[in-house]
Order: structure tokens, then C-alpha cells, then sequence
């Protein structure tokens, strides 16, 4: 049981990690197992106060070799959900569960947006771990739509065990796939299906008769990714403290809404860290 | 007239500076005189991301050297007090009067705590400016408390216009005064008057009659500087975009309430610096 979990490795998650370590919390921090952030794509930054005309790449070196001076460890793992167990918080990472009193969530500016029909058919038919919910559609045939490499992995697994497999990757690449893993350059259109489960995927040019659909994408919706948590004009709403909608639970970064700056995110980080701390040891003297 | 004033030049009011910088903003920033700020006294300084055991002077340094590089003056002239003309603010800065249409304060944390009679006689024989109240006081004599060294020149200064100066320093030095200036190592107590005026400082010896009682602080009193500031719970009321209760008035760093830490206060910086380019770009449209 960890005290924290950090949930992204970007600059308010790194900012976090390192207020819980001085604050001696034990924590685990979870950077997700996408290699390119947004950090990285800007050719240089110039008002994250102390760095002078440094490149996005540059500084997120520099975080990472802080973090790591401090025997900070990132795992790369990429959380599929979490859920309120009452007084701590199980996160399912995947192939490792996690359990943990609080959360900080800094998985910055969730871009992702929902297909039609994703939403109403969520958990019936239509999930983001294949993983985790792969072995329930056993000999019967399902869709993936993936944003990254990381679905290829999914598909090539789901093939042993489904009678077949569309794969629509959602970008470009050279994509590593075993042969019972059908390849279709199409754009996903609408999740389709009837009262009680999704049954359909409709593409640009065909419509595919499946029993799942796994979405799998470089972000996952904020709201989807723990249940309940208030969100206002797409960001989590959040009080003074970085503390959300649900006890135990904080946020920081561009997930909370703008600016989004480096600067804000790490500020967001260290308040976030020392209100979980705070949280933990107001928990401790009950 | 510029875009935004600075009032403070510490981690938050250097960060808010870059942002305008680059916002390409017309502002000045009000670095005030003392030497000393609160990060130099950091011994060691691990959770600001990118800076690893780092000293707050060498901390303050590599700041400092970042807004010069950026081309950024920091004016060292202290803030007596802001006020509000409509839709710009005329800044006292003693000698200098400046006009903005924005301000951002970034004064730090203001420890400062009235004295008894103090907030009851300002403006009524109670003051924080010598240099401009001081005239008043021709051939009268007065008192003035100080926390700093900077009460010695205002001290010898009103020696040359009143007919007796008491100085109480609040702090342990070298203190170059006159021989005019009546060194007094006496705590003040409290401040008392008529119903029209104050006229005696009350000390744990003495009871000194006076037609004025100047108190020089590191820190003027946050609600003091500007009037009508919403103060909650000691701090500065703000919104999520740093905006607080006066329009164009906006707050950041340790001002707007705890933790007290150098990331939140870049953090804020940056995000005020931006609400007040945003608040400037609509007041142009309108």
C-alpha cells in the first residue's frame, strides 16, 4: 500500500515526486510508456524561470536527471483505470494492480475525444484494456482502434484468443502484426450496437460485425479514468489545494485546466504533493 | 502608462516578468530595496524541477541572470501604496509615481502584523512614508519605528525638518544616525490618540508625545498597499487565473496563501502574467 500514486511523468508529476520524497511519503509513480510528451516538441522554452533558451528535449532531460539524483524511480506503465475502494484507491496498471491512500493525477492536457457511441456502450462491449477484458470475447471477433504501437502488442495477444481481429491503427508506422491480425486503414465512425451490448463498428468503408471494440489510445479520458471525479470545461475541477471532487484524490498540471506552462504544471505538482501529504497525515492521527 | 506593474521581485514576480517579456507586454517591475528576500536564507533547495541541491542564493542568481539575459531591469524602489483611478492605478513608489493599467503583486509573504492603535490613526498621524508624509510634521516631533536600515535615512532626513525624531529600531546594526535622531532600543507598545489624531507612542519605558509615529516595515501590510483588496484568512483573494477582487488586479506567490514554495510561486507568476496580457488584449477590443 503506498501512501501515493503519481499518475503521469511529465513535469507535474516529476514536481510532485519530488516533494513526496522529501516529505519521506512512499510513493509509486506511473509515467505512462508513451516516450514522446508534449515537453519534447517545443524547440525551445524560455520562461520556466531559470532555464534561458533551452529546448523542450533539454528540459526534460534535466527533470528526469533531478528525479533520478533523488532516487526517484519512473515506471512505465500505463494506468487502464482506478477505483475507490473506500479508504484507498486500487489502480489497474495493466498486467500490475497498485494499491495506494491517495492519488495525484497529472496526466496532462487530455486531448482525446469520444467516438459516437463509445461512452453509452462503455464496459458493454466497448473497453481499453485488452488485457484485462481480451479473454471474455474468446472465439468471437473484435475491433481495435489504437493511436499507437502499443496496440499492435494488444492485437497480436487478442488474436490467440479471438476468431478475429481488425486492427485500425490511428497513425503511421510499420506495423508489427502476426497473420490472423486483419490490417484496415479505415477511420473508425460510430460504435453501433443494441439495448444491451455494442455490436458494430462502422468505418469510412465498411461495417464490421464484432463483439468488442478496444480503444486504445495515447490518452485516456480523464473522466474515464476514475469514476465520479467532477470535471468543469473539460479540466478537473479542483480547489485551492489541487484536492478534486473525490476524497484523497488531487490534480495538477494542464489536466486542470489552462495555462498550460511548465511552470504551472510544477507548481500545480508541489502543492498537489504536499496536500496529499497533509491528507495522509491527517488520516494517520484519526 | 505601462501594460502591467510588478510589485515584488522575488520567484513569483521575476517568472510573471518573463512571461510578459515574451508576451511582448510593456511593464515595470518593482523589485523593492531590501537586499535580503526569504530565498536567500535557504540553506538547500531540492524541489524546484531542474535545480538539484542548489542554495537559495545561488538559486536567486540563476534567476536573477535569467530575466537579465531576457533583458528585464529590476527597479529597486519600494511600493508605499497603489491606487486605483478608474480603469489604471497610479503607483507610489516615493519618489517616482508610475501609471499601469494592470498590476500584479508579488510581495511575498507578509508577515507584518498591526500594531495596537495602528490601522485606527493611519493617514491621522500615523504613516509608512517619511519621505512624503514628512513635510507635514515641520517643527514637530515624531517617532518612527523601523525593521530596517532603511528607517536611518528617513530618520536623519525628517532630523533636518522636525523638532524631535525618536527612532526605535526593530532590528540590531550599525545605526548611522545624527546626532539629532534620538536613538531609542525601546519596544513599541502601542499607538495613542484623540479622536482626531494619534499623538503619543506608548513603549515598554516610555510614553513619547508625538504629532506623528512612522513605521518603516520590510513588508507594508498587503491590505495596506492597495484599498478594497479582499483578504482571506491573511492572504489575497484570488481565482483560479490569479485574478484578484479588483479588476486588473492580480496576486501570485506566497501573498495568495500557503504552501510557501518557490515552484508555486513560478507557477502562479506565470499564470497571472498571463491573466493580466489576456485582461489588457480584451480591454483593447472593447
Amino acid at each position: 500500500m503506498y501512501d501515493v500514486a503519481i499518475i503521469g511523468g511529465g513535469p507535474a508529476g516529476l514536481s510532485a515526486a519530488l516533494n513526496l520524497k522529501i516529505r519521506n511519503k512512499s510513493f509509486i509513480l506511473l509515467g505512462g510508456t508513451e516516450k514522446v510528451t508534449g515537453l519534447m516538441k517545443a524547440p525551445q522554452i524560455d520562461n520556466y524561470l531559470g532555464f534561458m533558451e533551452i529546448s523542450g528535449t533539454d528540459m526534460l532531460e534535466a527533470f528526469k536527471k533531478h528525479v533520478e539524483q533523488m532516487d526517484i524511480e519512473i515506471k512505465h506503465e500505463k494506468v487502464q483505470n482506478i477505483l475507490s475502494m473506500g479508504d484507498y484507491f486500487g489502480i489497474n496498471a495493466g498486467t500490475n494492480i497498485y494499491e495506494t491512500k491517495t492519488i495525484i493525477l497529472a496526466t496532462g492536457h487530455g486531448k482525446a475525444k469520444y467516438m459516437p457511441g463509445e461512452k453509452e456502450y462503455l464496459g458493454k462491449g466497448v473497453g481499453y484494456c485488452a488485457t484485462c477484458d481480451g479473454p471474455l470475447y474468446r472465439n468471437k471477433p473484435i475491433a481495435m482502434i489504437s493511436e499507437n504501437q502499443e496496440g499492435e502488442e494488444e492485437a497480436n495477444y487478442l488474436s490467440e484468443l479471438c476468431s478475429e481481429v481488425y486492427y485500425l491503427p490511428m497513425y503511421e508506422g510499420d506495423y508489427k502484426l502476426n497473420d490472423k491480425v486483419k490490417l484496415m486503414k479505415e477511420k473508425p465512425v460510430s460504435i453501433e450496437g443494441n439495448e444491451i451490448k455494442a455490436n458494430l463498428l462502422k468505418t469510412s468503408q465498411n461495417e464490421l460485425k464484432v463483439d468488442a471494440i478496444f480503444i486504445i489510445r495515447d490518452v485516456i479520458p480523464i473522466g474515464q479514468l476514475i469514476e465520479g471525479l467532477d470535471i468543469e470545461e473539460g479540466s478537473i475541477k479542483i480547489d485551492r489545494n489541487m484536492a478534486a471532487s473525490i476524497p484523497g484524490v488531487f490534480a495538477c498540471g494542464d489536466n486542470t485546466g489552462k495555462p498550460y506552462q511548465i511552470a504551472k504544471a510544477v507548481g500545480d505538482g508541489s502543492t498537489a504533493a504536499l496536500s496529499a501529504a497533509k491528507f495522509i497525515d491527517l488520516q494517520h492521527m484519526k
